[in-house]
């Protein structure tokens, strides 16, 4: 990569319209969008998603799950340059996320082709058919599992719906052939860096428009169950109880509060409850709960697992308490290249627009890409109040141009450069 | 009441044949009863009881609720002195809540009438209808409501069942006429004594057969809304939320502690918690949760119930979430008549019975018809471990005839003496 990049001008009003456009497939209530994968939504926002991409000019072509790629082919061979993000929402969710990562690889491209030729090496739009998860609960990462080779044979027939309908019939009713699954398989990405909106409030509170993303945290999610002795609640003395409801709320303040000691980015979740039997009257029997908790930091992830169960084995053995525990799914940290990293902050400078670095609390396709891409980052666009997954989730254009502009700068350094 | 009462006999194996007969009408697993009000169970467990009063040699009626009352007439008149309890069960329940006390009263008359004859003052037998509210959960008390005319002329419409079926169309379904049910109205019970299970571990706890009861615990149970703001359990970090679940555990630890350290016999149960949305990564928005808490001291009862609602401000100012709060009922604590108790422990011991004297964490019909009765009291029995509402209750019949023998001696002592 040789010399600064150069200004690139990205068309705003293009950027407006694509986002609304796109919102208008599965639209919700005034600002939302309900378009969970392989649904007619889906199926029409795909099929605009791959009308945008011929207009541009790039070579299209949806594969084997539904994910759309648009191909603006290098004067060298080699692995591609590619960014995207998925086309799917939560239902319902909203505009900008995922919707927002695929429209900034396809403008930034565009501008790129437009402003500067042919490239040097090929880029790569992509439109990932699936993420969330809110149609088939275990199919999150969908699209994205299919280009790395991580979907099992079985999977499309054991992968249930929330209507009870398997991932199969889901395909072939949109045209797709689950058997050919393995086609969607790639190996020869080079880069990959997924712009999203941040769904948290850390940008915003910096006052700042784009963060350039340096992991994507480790998660862990653990369903405990913690057993006591159901009683009656009046004739049963507090002094002689084994309350899984006392046990419960000791471990959950000292869960949150752990991880509020150990400072950002550490984070723990309580989501879950359920309490059985689940009456006034009744001590509890049981409580069964979750503990979703992250750090991008792999030593310090362990120091606050640790710190997790040593706090739950105490409260457990103290109250009396039988305790078991199962790990529902554990994902590693995935951390950005640290010379993508600098690139993308020396590009984000040289176009003016102020950054920070910061690590991803949510999940990305970017770190199941990063299994067969030689290097991967994010690049964040500031969240209005934090918010995602609902409705009133909200980017203003200014900050989504500034976020699509340091992706086409990057993208420009990598391919151009 | 004059002089020490007599040695009076039990019969042991009528009490245990009675216990069991009883049980058989809705047996459930081994040891267990489901036998709700106006089923066929329970009107089959009605019959026969009524069978048991004739054979008893009593002047039996059903009024118009289904309570059974079986009269053995006194050579004045004057008020009456009641015993009895409640044939109905939990689903499932054990064999020993409420039966054991209708049966109580019939072997207790039963063997003062065969021991001494005509009694002065009139006794009766008085075997409830209803008061679990397992089949309409807002009938609790049903047959103590009747009599004490607390039950409103629209209650049989409004009273809706498991089923979704009506308080009216069931009693119509056993031959009971919902209007009717004033006439079951009683104002001429001068002294009315309930024995019961303890339903907790007390007595075991103490090593003793018997207690006399000197209060029903006063008790309410409030629903609170703790309402924060739902965002992404990965994103936004621990120091910016308003995290429902943080208060909500903070305020579960703080009000069983509470209790707690008041000391017996304070009580409080969080029993039932639901939380919005309920999703593993979802740091949620609302956390709804009840809060039972007893205690039979008036002035103590008010000082935990302050105690519990300024921990649940605190907590929610200090977390920047609302509260809302909502009271399901309150019931004032049910003092026993004091020479009443002093009574029952006079005569538990001329009857070489060893007791204690303890209040009632739960609640019973006693502390109805305490609104027309001059005075009333009750006799615990202890309970295996503590149990009550399963099939595993269990009281020994040593036990048993030692609570009978206290009841028959006290009814002598009130209706001979």
């Amino acid at each position: 990569m040789t010399g600064p990049t150069p200004s690139i001008a990205i068309d705003a009003r293009w950027v407006e319209r694509l986002v609304m456009e796109l919102a208008a497939f599965g639209a919700y209530a005034d600002t939302g969008a309900w378009r969970p994968v392989y649904t007619p939504e889906w199926v029409a926002a795909a099929h605009c998603f791959e009308g945008w991409c011929k207009e541009a000019g790039l070579a299209v072509h949806g594969d084997a799950v539904g994910n759309i790629w648009g191909r603006l082919e290098g004067r060298n061979e080699g692995a591609s340059i590619v960014s995207g993000s998925h086309l799917d929402t939560q239902c319902p969710g909203g505009r900008y996320d995922g919707a927002l990562g695929a429209i900034a690889a396809l403008v930034a491209i565009k501008a790129l082709k437009d402003q500067f030729g042919q490239p040097r090496r090929t880029l790569e739009v992509l439109a990932l058919c699936e993420e969330e998860g809110s149609r088939f609960a275990t199919a999150g990462f969908w699209g994205s599992r299919a280009i790395i080779g991580k979907i099992a044979p079985s999977d499309p027939e054991t992968t249930i719906g929330r209507a009870g309908e398997t991932m199969a019939d889901a395909m072939r009713a949109v045209g797709l052939d689950p058997a050919r699954i393995p086609e969607a398989r790639r190996t020869d990405i080079d880069t990959f860096v997924e712009l999203h909106i941040e769904q948290g409030p850390i940008l915003e509170q910096a006052g700042l428009p784009v963060a350039i993303v340096d992991a994507i945290t480790g998660m862990r999610h653990t369903e405990y169950v913690l057993t006591g002795v159901a009683n009656h609640a009046g004739a049963f003395p507090m002094d002689l109880r084994n309350d899984p409801m006392a046990g419960f709320a000791e471990i959950a303040s000292g869960v949150i509060n752990t991880a509020h000691r150990l400072g950002r980015p550490a984070v723990t979740t309580v989501g879950r409850v359920a309490v059985e039997p689940n009456a006034p009257a009744i001590i509890p029997r049981a409580v069964t709960f979750t503990v979703d908790a992250r750090h991008p930091d792999s030593a310090k992830r362990a120091v606050l697992y640790e710190l997790h169960e040593e706090l739950i084995s105490e409260v457990a053995a103290r109250r009396g308490l039988t305790v078991e525990s199962r790990i529902l799914f554990d994902h590693a940290p995935c951390l950005s290249d640290l010379g993508l990293l600098e690139t993308l902050k020396r590009v984000a400078a040289e176009q003016s627009i102020s950054t920070m670095v910061m690590a991803s609390g949510a999940g990305h396709d970017t770190q199941q890409i990063a299994a067969v891409a030689k290097r991967v980052a994010m690049i964040f666009v500031r969240s209005k109040d934090g918010r995602s997954h609902t409705p009133e989730e909200f980017s203003t254009l200014e900050d989504m141009v500034a976020g699509i502009k340091v992706l086409a700068a990057g993208l420009y350094a990598l391919a151009y450069g």
